[in-house]
């Protein structure tokens, strides 16, 4: 099983970093797939990505390399993190929403956190369907989905979630669709999680 | 107010994003400074670190140039994440412990989660006090410490905490030692914590 996890300027690094670990410590081969704003160039220039606190992130590929090697529709599941300005950017490009649409059409697993949500709404997949986001895009989705605000929501093979707080819940969703509620609680145990 | 956060090869990438973000949340000047394993080069050879499950993170700077410019006493606290290869190669550099007995004596915070409760152990800092750490490093510290099971143990200013799940609730800690009860539930709050 593998997983694409999108990332771009001001992704939001907690979101990132337990969805990428999580899934690896499902044992998901997990790529990190850098999406540029419209008008930067196709690699970050300094080969790391500014997450939105500032942590510094280099992605495992880019958007351009994988859609060269035509690997881009070879993934399990799709991830899309939050933080605003990088899921304005994840969820403003017509080839990772194409994607989407393919993944959500094909019943491969679509995973959204926190902002980005908004991906799920531009690519018009699972209208309709329940869904949440951050209460801050809320908003933005009431009108075309079923809005819920379930710390994760699973709609078949489209799961969403909240922000930082319920990300853990969020790659363990995931970790289950892919891999089987055994494994899901191999991973969680050692993780220490609060609550869940 | 300032925080280093220490970052090695191995590091736990989920508790070292969730300290530095959720610092940074709560407006504390946060830096990472990379420490290299015994007999590594002062910066990671690759300008990343390959931390515990494959995310690859940039350093903000290393340990040998916050030591040229006498930096490493300048900072209001002390984080060390777990990752049992990065918690390894931490709290076995003897300038980062001989920073954290400096930090602690001068009654500035030191926090440690998982295996970096280790580097606690290693400086030989609170002996006796209340300390939590993973449980998989826990007999290693009993016989030293007033060893506790809670998610987040605080004496004083040492912080100690369980590992990925306990990160968010260890990280708020801090934020409350460093900047007040107030800071720490407005920076809480739009997190969507499941529970804390």
């Amino acid at each position: 099983m593998s997983a694409a996890v999108f990332l771009a300027e001001g992704t939001e690094e907690m979101e990132f970093a337990i969805a990428y670990d999580v899934l690896v410590r499902g044992g998901i081969n997990v790529t990190s797939v850098y999406v540029p704003a419209s008008s930067a160039p196709p690699s970050p220039e300094s080969g790391v990505v500014r997450a939105s606190r500032g942590v510094r992130i280099a992605p495992d590929t880019t958007l351009e390399e994988i859609v060269r090697k035509d690997l881009l529709d070879s993934f399990d599941a799709y991830v899309v993190p939050g933080g605003v300005g990088g899921a304005a950017t994840i969820s403003g490009n017509e080839i990772v929403l194409d994607a989407l649409r393919r993944a959500h059409g094909s019943g491969k697993v679509v995973g959204a956190i926190c902002a980005g949500s908004l991906a799920v709404l531009q690519a018009g997949i699972g209208r309709g369907e329940a869904l949440t986001s951050h209460p801050s895009v809320a908003d933005q989705l009431r009108g075309d989905y079923d809005y819920r605000e379930d710390a994760v929501v699973v709609a078949e093979k489209l799961v969403t979630s909240r922000g930082p707080g319920t990300s853990f819940a969020f790659a363990l969703a995931i970790v289950e669709l892919l891999k089987g509620a055994d494994v899901r609680a191999q991973v969680a145990a050692p993780m220490m999680l609060l609550h869940l």
